[in-house]
């Protein structure tokens, strides 16, 4: 039996000796790299916290001290220290979640994926625990320096840093990236702190130089204090933390696990909130992985675990799409510009950028910071493009509605990962986005119905020079086009009867558009005369769609967005505005959370696939 | 004439002589403390800026040089110095605006007065400069440190200091308080800065020690640089900013005038991004200002000049309600705790926190963190109140969908200012929130009708355990109580026909239950027969008016939020889902800002008021 298999929970850790400790070290890189490779997953920033994990776990003790993942993709460790072994189901409808998950474990105590959370989640959890009188509970926070860029972190660590009396640990995982190199300030901070060696030899050196200074009258105490606390600045400069009040510890080798172990023994045995700084290797024991710099490793399809190459090569995705066209604008016209947060690649932004890295921007985890400074780059002329994850534009909506709506700045957002994602789970899904840019003053959204839609598409958002515009789809393969029978009014028609009534007008919000055929096809069949059209522009509503609606005397709208505000409630709102009584059918996506599957499992389990719609319909119609 | 009236432009500043300018300052106090004490309006902050103002104007150009205010109630000096000098209207429909509008000025940049967004404007605006080869234009940003505790302001500033050649301001005005005193590590870092004098006296001092210090080989230069900035953190320690590679200038006496231009002049000169220290006190030149610790001054209603007592007094408002239930819901649940973001007072947390100090939690203007705080403090078995102006929960849907609702957190949030606010003008309204927390799944939303819900409403709220709930209501005065005819199904009938038929089905939202009643009023008087109710709970939709909705054959809805996505949304998708197809009217804010003027001027505009209601109602029903 292999020492990973004896381990059900992190008491059984605890009685193991040093050389186990190696052994369980190397037999938990293999097994990751093995499974992974078969399933898909988190692959490198798994491989990176093996023995920050296995410290962990040993110093403190879950799940009476609360330990809390930023990012829940690092937790793949965590969940075998814990118990779960059985990862040939990962990410698949009734296997194992990619992140952590309640319903899996009592260990797992924060499930989202969006990063810079977790240290307002353990400032919650600890700051209950003191309220509740159990301050000897600790709770453990384990952040990436890229989710250290975000505001979130930052608005946590000011006040963490405040409450000099909290049991709690914030671990600092530095990588020096996240999903690609950090950028900004805070990194060349973390970076001098990383590169700056030899604190305590320099120390020594100065405290007996110092003990030789002449000294003047009472400002010697203060004056040495100060010398002292220089000295230190310059070779091990932990200053920003210690600034603000918080106790800083590191920087650690995060992969000597008896040293990661002093280090959080000294933190849990602080009176205090304190940052343990630790330096990891992303991907480390894996070459394909560390070598990698297009960063493919955060998180790889089904791989060859020897080479590290995908097994399967997919056709051109959306985002390819996306990525050509945007090169091919900026040829163009020289006032466009494009901005990430830290998504440089996932979003098919690097074509642009290596072309044109003077008009590139990437902010960091930072989405509200990219929305706002697009609205200040508008201001001055430009024409931004930012390019973020339909689910991740949540945190900017604020920033989308004030500064760019209400100031009426030219800013064309382009929604990647749009609807139901899949594998990656209820905080990966898309489908809230129509419905938060439904309710933003003045903005224009479009969703393509197939890759050949996208450069058009953008070439008329980008265009409009007076509002935000809005261009979403979703993940993967981009399929095949689907042409249009004619255009009416900017309506593009897809089907329809050759002559004579219609009796349903189907609408077919961007990639849903194909669904809409489907159950056009199987309605036809049926014997029903059935309208397909994509609206090219979905918000604000084209009021051709009125007239279309009126003839056909019923509407029905397919979109993979939450019917709750989604633009078949646009549609209904527009109708009754110009005093139509058409009835409208909505489908969409349930006021619920989606647990993670495949998307063709989900779109089933909704009852959005083309037959569930087509059986609906047919009750309805007849 | 005075110097005030002789200023149209900042051109017209560079002329004046000393002995002017400081006429001009003490001019611009007076005429703020006449004219805003006649019109209510922002008072305290911008007497804290006059000289900081005066300043900017003389060393910068605008409008080539963009300056930007964070949260512009403190543009009011600014205004005047552009040549506005009527503030007769301020803050009414058709007058000056209280915050900065491009409208009235070529000057103004920013409008929005959601607090920490200017550096991320700045830093776009001064990027797109030097894409456009326009280096020789500044930008400046106006802070305080307030505002430097927001998120978004963190993100920004992690930028901005990674671009070494950007020519951009920072002006940090420190009066040591936003709405209230500023917490947090940050606040503590910069009381630091700011009671830390004589650092060039410290610093000749250390440089002639330094000399004759014995030295050790090649390390000798490094540690001599080490100490220097040693003793420089000790006297003047700026490290924080620094350490993230921003130049800081500071701190600066923010009433000497000669002294602020100096440093603003020593950072224009400097090739890339400057952060000036500058410590202001909030109400300066006008004592009921500067002595008043429960920051009233913050914004004032109509006041008397000499006393600076409020002229007007209404009665009991909808957060006097809350704070009242709040407390009173303490003494008898030890487990109910409250958070705000920087806004004890004027959200009612104020009496919660003197009773129970160790169960409150002010977080600085951190709304994001607010919400997954309190997600944390659920997961350690409190119920956590958050209490928020409904317009700044934009800024944490996000946390609100994955933090809360996600991992069915029993946390209750408490939307103050919800609906038409007035004359704060387009960002202060809440005309979203229930749009955004209606996509939410699982949320529970109450708009209570009438002060005397309010109590009922938050306990009801307190004891759901396992998903976020609501509680919004209006600003201003709770007005009358709505007695129920009776309860069907938890829905509260407010009025209905004696016997009989009904001809339609009312449903009046929280405040907007009166107007629904004064609508049937009228209706009633034309024959027709409606029945009014008050859902109760708002979301999720009670079947009950469904039923409801059948008997009458034609439904309303009245609420004062976005139609997008609106309850009256929520109303049709529930109908249309039990395959209902009864005909829904809907009455809400329109999809567009809505500018500054009274409550009752904003409805008219938008036809909210009874009379438009019924007027359009009557047509419908004949």
């Amino acid at each position: 039996m292999s020492v990973l298999e004896r381990i059900q929970g992190p008491d059984d850790l605890k009685a193991l000796t040093r050389p186990e400790l190696d052994t369980l070290a190397r037999e938990i890189r293999t097994f990751l790299v093995d499974e992974v490779s078969r399933t898909g997953g988190h692959l490198g920033p798994n491989l990176g916290v093996v023995e920050l994990t296995i410290a962990i776990h040993r110093v403190f003790s879950s799940p009476r001290d609360a330990v809390v993942f930023d990012t829940g993709h690092q937790s793949y460790v965590h969940k075998l220290l814990t118990g779960r072994h059985d990862f040939s189901g990962l990410r698949k409808q009734g296997g194992l979640s990619g992140y952590p998950s309640r319903a899996e474990s009592e260990h797992d105590v924060v499930e989202s994926s969006h990063a810079s959370s977790s240290l307002s989640w353990a400032h919650g959890i600890a700051a209950g625990r003191v309220v509740a009188g159990e301050r000897d509970r600790h709770t453990i926070a384990v952040i990436g320096d890229g989710a250290l860029t975000g505001g979130m972190a930052w608005e946590a660590i000011n006040n963490i840093a405040a409450e000099r009396d909290l049991p709690l640990v914030i671990v600092v995982n530095d990588n020096e990236r996240s999903y690609a190199p950090t950028r900004g300030g805070l990194a060349d901070h973390l970076a001098t702190l990383r590169t700056t060696r030899g604190y305590e030899r320099f120390l020594d050196w100065g405290k007996s130089t110092l003990h030789r200074t002449p000294v003047v009258g009472g400002a010697m105490y203060e004056t040495l204090h100060g010398v002292k606390k220089g000295i230190k600045d310059i070779v091990a400069p932990q200053g920003l933390f210690e600034d603000l009040g918080l106790k800083y510890i590191g920087p650690v080798d995060g992969h000597d696990e008896a040293a990661l172990e002093q280090a959080l023994r000294r933190a849990r045995s602080f009176d205090g909130p304190v940052l343990v700084h630790v330096i990891t290797q992303k991907g480390k024991g894996y070459d394909p992985a560390v070598n990698d710099e297009s960063d493919q490793f955060h998180a790889v399809g089904v791989i060859n675990p020897e080479t590290g190459l995908p097994l399967e090569i997919s056709g051109r995705s959306w985002t390819d799409e996306f990525s050509d066209a945007l090169v091919q604008l900026g040829e163009e016209r020289e006032d466009v510009v494009a901005i990430t947060a830290a998504m440089m690649i996932p979003v098919g932004l690097d074509a642009f950028a290596k072309r044109f890295p003077k008009r590139t921007f990437d902010v960091g985890i930072a989405e509200q910071h990219a929305t706002t400074m697009a609205a200040g780059l508008a201001y001055a002329g430009l024409h931004p493009v930012v390019a973020i994850y339909a689910t991740f534009l949540n945190r900017a909506f604020d920033q989308l509605l004030m500064d760019c709506a209400l100031h009426k700045a030219g800013v064309t957002f382009v929604l990647d990962r749009s609807g139901v994602t899949g594998p990656d789970g209820a905080s990966h899904h898309g489908m809230w986005d129509m419905s938060l840019v439904g309710v933003v003053p003045g903005l224009h959204l479009a969703a393509p119905r197939d890759g050949q839609q996208i450069p058009l598409a953008l070439r008329a958002a980008v265009d409009i020079s007076d509002a935000p515009s809005v261009i979403r789809f979703p993940k993967g393969s981009a399929g095949d086009a689907i042409a249009a029978v004619r255009s009416v009014g900017g309506v593009d028609v897809l089907a329809e009867p050759d002559d004579g009534s219609v009796d349903l007008l189907l609408v077919g919000v961007g990639s849903m558009a194909a669904t809409a055929l489907t159950v056009a096809d199987k309605l036809g069949a049926e014997g029903f005369r059935v309208r397909v059209v994509d609206p090219v522009w979905a918000l604000p509503v084209n009021p051709v769609l009125g007239e279309l609606a009126d003839a056909a005397g019923r509407v029905a709208v397919v979109e993979d967005n939450s019917v709750s505000g989604g633009v078949g409630s646009h549609v209904v709102q527009s109708l009754r505005d110009t005093g139509s009584d058409v009835p409208v059918d909505l489908f969409g996506l349930p006021r619920e959370f989606l647990d993670h599957g495949s998307r063709g499992q989900v779109l089933d389990r909704v009852g959005l696939t083309p037959e569930a719609i087509a059986e609906k319909l047919h009750d309805t119609l007849r």
